[in-house]
C-alpha cells in the first residue's frame, strides 16, 4: 500500500529540518525520513564539537603569552587528555539533544527512521513503506571521503564521524586534507600537545588562492605544527601498529590518521536515477540555487548533499528555501547571500565575497595591511597576520577580502554585510573604528584602495565627509 | 617681540597631533605648544595601559575555565604583581614611544614645549614667546577630577595619571567612579587579586541608561566585586596608615583609592576669557560639532578639552577638523559619526547609537536577548549577558543598541555600521550570520523586531529575500 504525501523530506539534518519547519506551515500531510544517527552533522561531528576543542586548545595554548605578563606558573598546567574529549563529548551532547528536542523527539508517524530510496518519479521505499510524495526534499548531507584501501587500517584511520568519540587524545596524528576541518583540527590537536603532521596535495590551505595571504597562513600555522604541501599522502602498515604516512620524500609514523579529504554527497543509495535525476560530472544533481530545484523535476536539493556551500547558515537558507518550494506550485526564488567562509584556526582565515582567483586583475584593485604593529593585536600578543581586500576600480566598490587575522571572523561578518550593501572603499572609511580594536587594521588597507580608486577626495582627509 | 604665525594648536595629544597633520598640508607658518607630558592621554594614561591591564587580567581570569575543559593545574597560576606593572609600562612605553616618533620628536621651533595662555584675541604667551595667531586650534585635553580634600591623602589617591605607574599591584583598592574608566580598571584589579570595592553615587554603571542592561551588568560585575551604587563616597584617615572608605551605611579600609569620577577640561589658565571666550554653565566654551569652531571667532577646540566625546576616533575627527578649519577662510561643515561608546570590562559594556532615555517610548520597538544558550558563549563558557536593540516603529530603521556582551566590541562594530547605513531590522536579518558566532545573538531580537515592525512578509520567513 501506497502512504500518500505532500511532501517527503529525505534527511533529518541541519537542512532537513529547516525545510520541515516551512512545510509544517504549509501542508499536515508530509514525511521526514532518516535512517542514520540523528542530531545533524553540525551539532554531532561537525560545527560544534570542533569548537569546543579549539576552545580547549587555544585556552591552553594562551599559557606562552602568560610569563611575559607577569603570570606564573603556565608551565605547570597539563592536559587530561580523556577529560579533554569528556568535555567536547559533553557540550556536543547537549547541542545534540537541544536539535533534537526542537525536531524529531515528539514526531509521531511523520517521521520514518529508515533509509529512502526512490523507486520511480515520485515513489519512495522506507523500510516496509512506500511513499507517494508529490515533492521530495533531498537533504541526505555528505560523508567523509576515505579510499577503500585505507579503510583497512581499521580504527586508526578516523574521520570526523569518529575523532570526537576518541577517548583519549593520541599521541600522534597525520591529518591528510588541510581544508577547514583539517586546519581546524590539525591545529588544535597539535596545541593539545598531540604530535600532528599535516599533509595535502594542494600548495596553499584552508582553500587560501590568495598567495599572499596562503603564504602567511602557511608559515603561521607551519610554525605550530609541519605543513607538508604538494604532495599527495600513502599509508602503510609500520611496527608496534603505528602507521606510516609518506608525501613525496617525507615520512612520519603515527598513531592515528585523521583523513579530511572532503566529502561525498549521500546520493547514491537514493537511486536517484529512478527518480529521473541526472547527476552530472561532479555527481550531483545541476539544480537552480536561487530555488533549490534539480531541473523541472518536484524535488528540491538543499544542504552539504548539492555539493556546493558546506555550511550551516547557506543550509538554513537552502532547507527554507526547498521546504516552500516544495508545497508552491510554481518555485519562488530567493536571493542567496554574500559568500563568507570562516575557518576558525589561530589565526582564523575567512574568505568574504568573491575570492582573486574569481577578479580580473586589470578592473580590481587590491591592498593589504598586517598585524605586526596593531595596537590592540599587539597588547593581545596577536599580532599575526595579513588582511586583503579586494575593490573595483571603476566604482570602487568592495567585492572581496581574503584574510588570515585574530578574531577575523568578526572581521569577516563586517565586510561580508559592507559588500551585501554594495558599500564603497570611501563609505567603509568614513564608518567609526574604535580604538584600540582588530578593526583598526582594515583603516589603511581602505585608505590605500581609496587613493587607488581615485574616490579620495582632494581637500580633505578621505575618512571625513563634508556636509 | 611677537612671532606670527597662521596656526596656533595649543595640545599635543591625539587631537592636537592630528589637527598638526591637516595644518602642515596647509601652511609652514604654525606652531604647537605643549607644556605638558607628551605621548597623548591615550598611549600614557588611557586606551592603551588600560587595555593592556585588561588582557592580563582576562588571561588570569580565564583559569577558572580550564578544570572544565580538561586543563590541570590552572589554581597554580600566580601574579607576580611588580611583572604585571612591567609588563604594562613596557607595552605602553612602546606605545608612547611610536605617538612621539611620529610627531613632536623631530620638530625644530614649530614644537613649543610651554604652556601657552591667551593675553588678547589671536595673542598667546607660551613661556618667553608671544605668538600672534591668525587662528589657534584649542586642544588642551582633560584633567581627572579630585576633590582637593582627597589630595591631601597623597599617593593613596590614585587617578589614571598615577595608577599605571604603580611597581606593585595594592592589597586593596576602593574605586570611586564606575564609569568607563573604573569599570575597567576595577575589574581587572579585582581579576588580578587585588580586593576592590566599587562605589557610585548613580544607581547605574558604565553610564548604561536602559534599565534591562544595567540590570544584568550590575549583577554580572557584581558578582566580582563589590558594587556600591547610589550613594556618595567618603573617604577618611584610618589606622595603620590606611584609608576608610564609606557610601551611606556600608564602609570599607583600603590601601588606595581609584578615583575616576571623571575629567575636567584643561581650559581654566589659558584665561579664554581674554581672547573672548565665554564658558557656558558646563564651563566649556559652545562650539559646532560639524566644524569645531567657538562662536564666530577664529579658534577651533577639539578632542576631550570640549567635553564631549572623550574617545580617539572622535578626537582624530575633531583634530582634523579643526585643523582644517583653522586654516579655511570659511569653515567647513563636516558629518559626524554614529555614536559608539564600548567598556572593555568583561562582558563588554557597549552603546550604540542612540541611548534609549533619548527615544520616544510610543514610536520604538525594543527588544532584546540574553546569551545564556547561545551556542558559541556556551562553548567559550562566557554565556552571560544581554543585547537590546532599538528601532523606529514606523520605518524599522535601526535606531540605538545596549548591551553587556562577550565580544560586544565586535557586535557593536556590526551595529554601528548599520545604523550608519541606515538600515532596517529587515535588511539586517537578511544579512549573513555564520555559525557558531557571537553575532548570532542578534537574530532572534532582529526577528523579533521584525516582526513587531510590521515589516515581516507574510509568506516567507523573514530572513529570506524572495528575488
Amino acid at each position: 500500500m501506497e502512504r500518500k504525501v505532500d511532501v517527503a523530506i529525505i534527511g533529518a539534518g541541519s537542512a532537513g529540518l529547516y525545510a520541515l519547519a516551512q512545510v509544517r506551515r504549509r501542508t499536515k500531510n508530509f514525511v521526514l525520513i532518516d535512517g542514520g544517527e540523528l542530531g545533524t552533522t553540525c551539532a554531532r561531528v561537525g560545527c560544534m564539537p570542533s569548537k569546543v576543542l579549539i576552545q580547549i586548545a587555544e585556552d591552553y595554548h594562551r599559557r606562552a603569552q602568560l610569563g611575559r605578563e607577569g603570570i606564573e606558573g603556565g608551565d605547570q598546567l597539563r592536559v587530561s587528555g580523556p577529560e579533554v574529549m569528556e568535555h567536547v563529548q559533553d557540550l556536543r551532547d547537549i547541542f545534540v539533544d537541544k536539535v533534537l528536542s526542537h525536531s524529531t523527539d515528539e514526531m509521531g508517524d511523520e517521521f520514518i527512521p529508515e533509509y529512502a530510496r526512490f523507486l520511480e518519479p515520485g515513489l519512495l521505499q522506507a523500510g516496509e513503506q512506500r511513499i507517494r510524495a508529490r515533492s521530495v526534499v533531498i537533504a541526505t548531507g555528505s560523508t567523509p571521503v576515505v579510499p577503500p584501501a585505507w579503510r583497512d587500517f581499521g580504527d586508526r584511520i578516523l574521520t570526523t564521524d569518529e575523532v570526537f568519540e576518541l577517548e583519549d587524545l593520541p599521541a600522534s596524528l597525520a591529518v591528510i586534507g588541510l581544508g577547514v576541518i583539517g586546519l581546524e583540527l590539525g591545529q588544535a590537536f597539535s596545541r593539545l600537545g598531540v604530535e600532528v603532521t599535516g599533509v595535502d596535495q594542494l600548495e596553499t590551505i584552508g582553500r587560501l588562492d590568495d598567495p599572499e595571504v596562503a603564504a602567511s597562513a602557511i608559515q603561521l600555522i607551519g610554525k605550530e605544527f609541519p605543513l607538508w604541501l604538494g604532495e599527495a599522502a600513502a599509508i602503510e602498515e609500520a611496527e608496534d601498529g603505528r602507521l606510516r604516512v609518506s608525501a613525496g620524500e617525507r615520512s612520519v609514523l603515527v598513531d592515528k590518521v585523521l583523513v579530511s579529504a572532503g566529502r561525498r554527497p549521500n546520493l547514491e543509495s537514493l537511486d536517484p536515477a529512478r527518480a529521473g535525476i541526472e547527476l552530472n560530472a561532479d555527481g550531483v544533481p545541476d539544480y537552480d540555487p536561487n530555488t533549490m530545484q534539480i531541473g523541472e523535476l518536484p524535488v528540491f536539493i538543499a544542504g552539504d548533499v548539492n555539493g556546493d556551500l558546506p555550511l550551516l547558515h547557506e543550509a538554513g537558507d537552502e532547507g527554507r528555501i526547498a521546504g516552500i518550494n516544495a508545497c508552491s506550485d510554481t518555485p519562488v526564488a530567493f536571493r542567496r547571500k554574500t559568500p563568507l567562509y570562516i575557518t576558525f584556526c589561530d589565526p582564523n582565515i575567512v574568505q568574504v565575497g568573491a575570492r582573486l582567483s574569481e577578479l580580473d586583475e586589470a578592473t580590481t584593485l587590491v591592498a593589504g595591511a598586517n598585524f605586526a604593529m596593531l595596537g590592540r593585536a599587539l597588547i593581545m600578543g596577536r599580532n599575526k597576520g595579513l588582511v586583503r581586500l579586494y575593490a573595483d576600480r571603476a566604482s570602487g566598490r568592495l567585492l572581496g577580502a581574503s584574510m588570515v587575522a585574530p578574531q577575523g571572523e568578526h572581521l569577516g561578518h563586517l565586510l561580508n554585510w559592507s559588500i551585501e550593501q554594495r558599500l564603497t572603499v570611501l563609505q567603509m572609511l568614513r564608518m567609526p573604528f574604535y580604538h584600540p580594536v582588530i578593526e583598526e587594521i582594515l583603516q589603511p588597507v581602505l585608505r590605500e584602495l581609496v587613493v587607488k580608486s581615485g574616490l579620495a577626495p582632494e581637500d580633505y582627509p578621505p575618512d571625513l565627509e563634508p556636509l
